[in-house]
């Protein structure tokens, strides 16, 4: 179990609602749980869940959290009559991650003398820098994706629909090991690419037209995430210098990637081959995001981000332009941050490729 | 857009912030919106997303809401300055869909004299009951759930792993039209079974032992969920007695569901015949759940839940055994709740199956 480090909190306990947090600090992988996490060493972490998860609970902790099996109530109102026994005074719980009827059903239950502290982002912050065995995890899972990516390739021919390869894409992913993707595909042909979360529809792919793919792997718990654009035959030189310029960007956010520099520089760096490019106002999100256990983490690469990247951060960089009626552009990549730079983990193409 | 009934309400307006109930009432699918409809009939409804689905958001609303771009803060942020300059006193919020921190957000930019008034389950009661074309687009998800299951078949053969065959579920299901799986398909084998929660493993399957799937496609928006349990040659007589009295206790569950019926009787059905076959104890889960947009939707058919059923209600029957060590049956069906009875949705034989 991962310790958090109490004396900074100023809390007696807390109370882990995030079920990837949960997952994070105790190995329960399950839908519903709460972790009690206590100050005291002598306390040990006491995992709430429902009897469906009895025995997988069990295994899974293995033996580092007592499991606290809940019958027909809310977890939060069993937490609660915990720890009134305990005599928790300062209970901390994590408030982007609990719904408001979770903390007024542990206030209603617990003592007056019992305060409820809200924290933020503690157990988010800690898994921002990855340990050596997530990184090996979430290697795999993009290396799972990338080949992926190569097998379904195939699919991708004239007439093809959005939702066929895309189910090809998926089923590739499971193939090479993925228990599910990160996310819901996106395929998207032609000028629907101008919508950066496009689902995919029964369009079918026409020439010329352009393929916008962004995929990622859960494998093992842990999320992967690329985006690449291809061209069934030939672009048009408009849709060609979009591609060019995208790139460009992208890799000018990857070459100001190192230990120490702050998350909205790299954003800076991308915005700025873009606005060169007169494209800047096409650019409606940020460069990337960390990603873990969940596909978006922290930190974000946004204009307004100021954490500071340290070694082991894995993040995407993914700028892109979008022109509606004409179409969009993205490229991402999962990186690894390091000492003096940082190393590009997704090893597929990014030259421009026609079909 | 759906109405809201603001009398019973007693507050000026409703922030809607659960993504599934932003989409019910204003068609939105993107993964960030919060919705504000007003008791006042001249104001508009507003939809509060990000710029990355500025075309989406316009396209999917189709004029019946404003999209608002939020840049760079919190939706909330920007849905406190809307409230507060429409001068609204009492706000309603989604109590078990909001977190504390958008709460705080929003209190803190609201004026001293706006009230903010936490809901309960508003919308997810509208939802329980299912209109006709939320039935259509049930009944073609079961139906795609239910080919996909029969397409998957011929994968459960000696020595294939649970991985592999769930993967080919997962394909099926979108080759017939869904566009995601419901849910992480269940493939359990053998005693793996008694997990009612399992996760695919690289575990093969052996002669004479029981599959356990559990399946659910999510096609147009909306769920289906179907378990079977199947068996490589012969089960053997322990087995087969389990999956009898299993199956007559889903029987008895679906014989007891009617308009009128209280959630909780539908469940007693099943606990009694699993009781009459001392299997009670190890019925360590509810007897089923609504399901639409979300796979787990109210109401929940527990022990203590006294939901009444109406018509258009769409439900899973769902009893269950499990016994470490041995395994587990379960078997499930997506139903609909009629004035007389109900329509069994799910076409999937139930006889005892060996393949």
């Amino acid at each position: 179990m991962i310790d958090l480090n109490f004396k900074d909190l100023e809390v007696d306990c807390m109370l882990i609602s995030g079920l990837p947090n949960v997952r994070y600090l105790s190995g329960f992988t399950g839908s519903n749980g709460l972790l009690l996490l206590s100050d005291d060493t002598h306390d040990a972490p006491i995992l709430f869940t429902d009897s469906r998860y009895q025995i997988q609970a069990a295994q899974e902790t293995k033996g580092e959290a007592k499991v606290h099996l809940v019958r027909s109530c809310p977890l939060s109102h069993a937490a609660a009559k915990v720890l009134a026994k305990k005599r928790y005074r300062k209970i901390g719980f994590e408030k982007g991650r609990m719904t408001y009827q979770q903390y007024l059903e542990l206030k209603e239950k617990l003592p007056l003398n019992a305060e409820l502290v809200p924290t933020g982002g503690v157990v988010d912050k800690l898994r921002m820098v990855k340990t050596p065995a997530e990184i090996d995890r979430i290697r795999r899972s993009v290396l799972t994706n990338s080949k992926a990516f190569e097998s379904a390739k195939k699919a991708f021919k004239h007439g093809v629909t959005e939702n066929q390869a895309a189910a090809q894409i998926d089923f590739q992913m499971r193939r090479y090991g993925a228990e599910r993707t990160a996310f819901e595909t996106i395929v998207a042909f032609g000028n629907r690419s101008a919508l950066p979360h496009a689902r995919p529809t029964a369009n079918r792919l026409a020439k010329d037209e352009l393929v916008l793919i962004d995929m990622g792997a859960c494998q093992d718990g842990y999320a992967s995430d690329m985006t690449r654009v291809l061209f069934l035959e030939k672009p048009t030189p408009k849709i060609a210098s979009l591609y060019r310029a995208v790139l460009e960007a992208q890799l000018a956010a990857i070459d100001a990637v190192r230990e120490g520099v702050k998350a909205h520089q790299v954003d800076q760096a991308a915005r700025k081959v873009l606005a060169g490019h007169g494209l800047d106002k096409h650019f409606v999100h940020s460069t990337g995001h960390g990603l873990g256990l969940e596909i978006h983490e922290a930190p974000r690469l946004g204009k307004k981000d100021k954490t500071r990247l340290e070694r082991g951060m894995v993040i995407t960089i993914e700028p892109g332009a979008y022109i509606e009626g004409l179409g969009g552009v993205r490229i991402e990549d999962t990186i690894l941050v390091t000492k003096n730079g940082c190393e590009v983990l997704t090893p597929t193409s990014k030259e421009l490729t026609s079909l």
